[in-house]
């Protein structure tokens, strides 16, 4: 399995977990407990807007693994993140043209759980997601996924767009949702294509936005501005479907 | 405006609202307050599984519209729905085939919020969802619509596949997503169309089903069993939106 939940156990231990960047998905502190550590760690779930649950000792002792919490347990989840190299061998080996889904920002769990489970549906290769800012493989993301992040491969990388010129040298083409362009219609999205997905408010940034080959509208015939950003993965992901498929 | 938050206040009222079946998307008590009608509404709270905060009498005493809260507050969504006919003749005025969305019992309200912003962008006339077991109209329904609920209708029924009878009766067909259907890019979807969709975990019910003139199957090219439920209707309006394009 790609993706496990782990415990961290113990004061020292959960700062540290903290403090290098790994995603805490709950808290829970031994109820009325306000000394030193304890109130750091709090500040540091503050911080970081974590879930915090205040529980019995009797609850800690029966969650802890080790014995040893302290009055601290912190959930996080392990995921062994893939290479962006990973993912083209992985359509080398089915003989089939890339299709990799690129996700400029994503913050709401929900949406990138539900774009995962979609890669893995649309027949893509694999996903990659930005290393700061975005939210990243939560529980919460695992499961609204539906199991796909056991299966379509996720890497992370520094930067978004220098990922997208180095995999252009790789002979693919890039498309990007967004106001403005040609109706997805009317592109051809048959080749070895990377499909960019916005931020939830803000769409595609600047220079992502540039980067991209094509700039594909979804026909909108309503009042409001905007697709749900995990609905417009799946209208555009399943244009290109279509397009393949012919 | 379609929708809006109402406040019904002081213990009574809270209970009756229960009971009759609203749907109490907060519920504010005093912190400490264990008398009977209290425990009474906790009890209610429970069974409908309402968010409760606990919060002083000086909060209370702010949020109070009336100056009676009797240490409970409860906060409703208040929604005036559409008739069925009124989604026809929005159809009419706009000189359009209709097309409708059909929910067969969607339980997440981000999913229902999310497929009403697609029908208002898809240019459906309206959304027809069923009276009992589904979710209904709540806040979180109305935020993740982004706005679609104030100029999409929303009706409710008794009796999906009656609605559906009587809708076939106006000269309308009728597809559900499914599995084990006809690949949607082969169906002729361009009448006048309501599109079925069915619940998260059981997909369309059989009687619904029965009463669909095409099971459409969107192309799976993966390891897991589904989309998202908001994600297929999506994919699958947009195929109809394509459809009616050419």
């Amino acid at each position: 399995m790609a993706y496990q939940e782990m415990n961290i156990e113990g004061r020292n231990a959960v700062i540290e977990a903290f403090r290098s960047g790994k995603t805490v998905d709950k808290l829970y502190i031994l109820d009325g407990c306000q000394d030193g550590p304890v109130m750091t760690i709090k500040r540091e779930a503050k911080k970081h807007d974590t879930m915090v649950k205040y529980v019995t000792k009797e609850r800690l002792d029966q969650m802890s693994q080790t014995g040893k919490h302290q009055g601290v347990i912190a959930v996080i989840a392990a995921y062994d993140y893939a290479e962006v190299e990973d993912i083209l061998q992985k359509a080398r080996e089915k003989g089939e043209a890339p299709f990799i889904f690129l996700l400029d920002n994503i913050e709401d769990p929900h949406n990138l759980g539900a774009i995962i489970r979609t890669a893995n549906l649309a027949g893509a290769h694999g996903v990659i997601i930005p290393k700061n800012r975005a939210v990243g493989l939560t529980a919460t993301v695992a499961r609204t996924s539906a199991g796909a992040l056991n299966y379509t491969p996720v890497a992370k990388v520094t930067n978004l767009s220098k990922t997208i010129e180095e995999l252009k040298k790789e002979g693919m083409w890039f498309v990007c949702a967004d106001m403005g362009g040609t109706s997805m219609y009317q592109l051809d999205l048959k080749g070895p294509m990377g499909l960019v997905i916005g931020n939830e408010g803000d769409g595609v940034s600047r220079l992502v936005r540039e980067k991209c080959d094509f700039i594909a509208s979804i026909p909108m015939k309503g009042d409001i501005d905007s697709l749900n950003a995990s609905v417009a993965a799946g209208v555009l992901a399943y244009e290109i479907v279509r397009q393949r498929l012919q």
